[in-house]
């Protein structure tokens, strides 16, 4: 007899027949034997449905209303969810984050999980319950409603598997598993059975989107097996779980990219000290993520700068740098949002010296040529035209030995 | 400088556009100096919308969980409304059911305020915000969301406004205040400036929508004014105040009527003690509110009974009642669900003799047979047959003087 924290996504709650799919598999784990508690996202499309009413009535959203708007796509699918597990004879019983409670800072919107009460929780088990926790969101020590951010439902799910010390916390989706890379891009793509966490983290902060970064590095924190699989064919999914020595017999485990990137370069910067600083610092007050970042030295006291940034910040990310650039005297400031990355990832790369060679090589032999490059122990990264993506990733995927036997 | 309780019902904001506009006109209250507190009911439709999911997933709905579901709707608008005020420069914050607390029993469904907490509410108001709360909902003491039934959001307002001693509480909704009776049957009904509790409480209870009873009923007990008014016009509206003298110069206030009625006859009921409670306990202990009853003697120790039930639970009523009669031995049971009430109201009644009969010679000199009939000190109450209802009113209300000059 097993505890098993169990998640569902989105499109897995996405209408009331599917909510009924979810409740009979939960019931027939519980008839095996296990005890659940589950996990749900707001039924799909329902927060982008909130959040264009909330456009609608202000033009930035306040923080903290909109956190109570948001909250309540997940309260309307656990309160269904519950219906339809007792229509079922079985019990069933809701918590909402302030009743679990699930204790968060107060930074609304991207809230951090500081406490999970499991008092509750655990109540309701033991009296045949299965409890179903409204994913994404939290409240604070003053009792207001706060969200933890896109895909925070995973984070819920692996935290509260964490605090109950369930056996496992399966992820549950609208695909099989982790692919070696985006099925819809290289129809040769495999399963993964197993994969280490640091792969996982590389993999979902390179652009798979099957799992939350922040909920895979909670996972490996406290080494919370997870398991990512489809509520549509409930067949086995992908092992997230910690590294072991099987795993490093594969040099390159996955194949990603990310379309939503963009380069901005500024030329002639006068190489001082600071002057990084006085460029990157507005940048990162405005909240935008920089990613890589790349200097040529000129001749002189000159050098080049380009680094990439989210597709959706180029305007404001340019606004801020060409105000920077007259002011430090720079040349000129050049953009480009036609740009892909593609990376591979494996922790077969740390024992195997070569693979970024290989990586350049392959692109090379397709006439690709790369813009940036970024490495890190177990992944390379390479900047490419946007056009070259698919090419790019079908040929790595191909070459690395990745492809369906 | 006044504390104004305004309550917006859900055609006041049935959408973004429509919250935007109550926005604007709490800021131009505000900006005239008074304090507001805004209590607002979910989006028009929401509710019924809710209630249709909650079906799909569970043929009789779980009371506790209806409630979190139901709740939903009520937090969407309270958040939005707080976003627009603040969109125009002004502070607002939104609460709850539990946040501000608002006590309830764990009646789901149709829970009764015990308590409502005014620490949060107060602070809100001196700090300059205008709190936006839930109608409709409130929290248990064992933190379980609960809903106070159908109207409910009117209840709230009375009782926000009772306990924080507000100088008045407006009722907004999409019409100009409580008419004489409903125009949409008689185009001569004329808008009430004034109407006392008593009147104002017959009336809801007889059919008139625009106000929920329980909320009367709690400004009566405090003595808390209501102004019934229009979120579309802001024009002047109804009064609903303690009666005073002026209020006796008119014999009938309004007219009101209900399609909401049906009826059962038991005949040849054996006419022994305990056979009146054999029958009306197991009705009641369904939850179904019997209205009018009638019992006539007949030859013998039989007897006939005759009552209405709201026409919803006709087929359930009718279920209970012919087991009974099997078990009783009476002869038989027969129902009819095309009958209607039509009432008139008015404090002045309680001074003038003969207003119910110059309402039943009014009725057959129409040619409308009397069905059933019940009295009280401010009200008559005629069922007829349902095809009378609209002749019926209009007559009434012509013979009452009632008519717009």
């Amino acid at each position: 007899m097993a505890l098993i924290v169990q998640k569902y996504g989105g499109s897995s709650v996405a209408d009331c027949d599917l909510i009924k799919r979810v409740a009979d598999h939960v019931i027939a784990c519980k008839k095996q034997g296990d005890d659940v508690v589950v996990v749900l996202s707001a039924m799909s499309g329902e927060t982008d449905r909130l959040i264009d009413l909330a456009r609608q009535v202000q033009a930035t959203s306040d923080p903290r209303e909109l956190d109570v708007l948001l909250a309540t796509g997940e309260q309307t699918t656990i309160s269904l969810f519950a219906m339809a597990v007792r229509e079922k004879g079985f019990e069933a019983t809701s918590f909402l984050g302030y009743q679990v409670p699930i204790d968060t800072d107060s930074d609304h919107g991207k809230a951090r999980i500081l406490d999970i009460s499991t008092e509750k929780l655990n109540a309701a088990i033991k009296s045949g319950h299965i409890p179903a926790v409204a994913g994404f969101q939290g409240v604070t020590p003053r009792g207001n409603i706060t969200t933890l951010g896109r895909g925070g439902s995973d984070t819920t799910a692996v935290a509260i598997a964490v605090v109950l010390k369930a056996d496992i916390c399966e992820i549950y989706t609208d695909v099989n598993g982790v692919y070696t890379t985006d099925p819809n891009i290289c129809p040769n793509a495999k399963k993964i059975d197993k994969i280490s966490y640091e792969e996982m983290m590389e993999m979902a902060s390179l652009g798979a989107k099957v799992l939350d970064i922040r909920s895979v590095e909670f996972a490996m924190r406290y080494g919370m097996p997870l398991h990512v699989r489809s509520s549509f064919t409930y067949n086995t999914g992908t092992h997230v779980v910690k590294e072991d020595e099987t795993m490093e017999q594969v040099l390159v485990s996955g194949v990603t990219y990310s379309r939503n990137e963009a380069r901005i370069t500024i030329t002639k910067v006068p190489d001082s000290p600071g002057t990084a600083a006085g460029i990157f610092n507005p940048i990162s007050d405005a909240n935008i993520v920089v990613d890589m970042i790349i200097q040529n030295t000129r001749a002189g006291d000159l050098t080049d700068m380009t680094f990439t940034i989210p597709r959706g910040n180029y305007d404001q990310a340019m606004g801020i740098v060409q105000k920077v650039a007259k002011e430090i005297g720079a040349e000129r400031v050049a953009g480009d949002q036609n740009i892909a990355k593609v990376s591979i990832v494996g922790v077969g790369m740390r024992n195997h010296a070569g693979v970024a060679g290989k990586m350049f090589d392959i692109l090379a032999r397709h006439g690709i040529n790369i813009l940036m490059i970024s490495t890190s122990e177990i992944k390379v990264s390479c900047v490419i035209e946007e056009k070259f993506t698919e090419l790019a990733v079908r040929a790595l995927h191909e070459e690395f030995g990745l492809d369906h036997e």
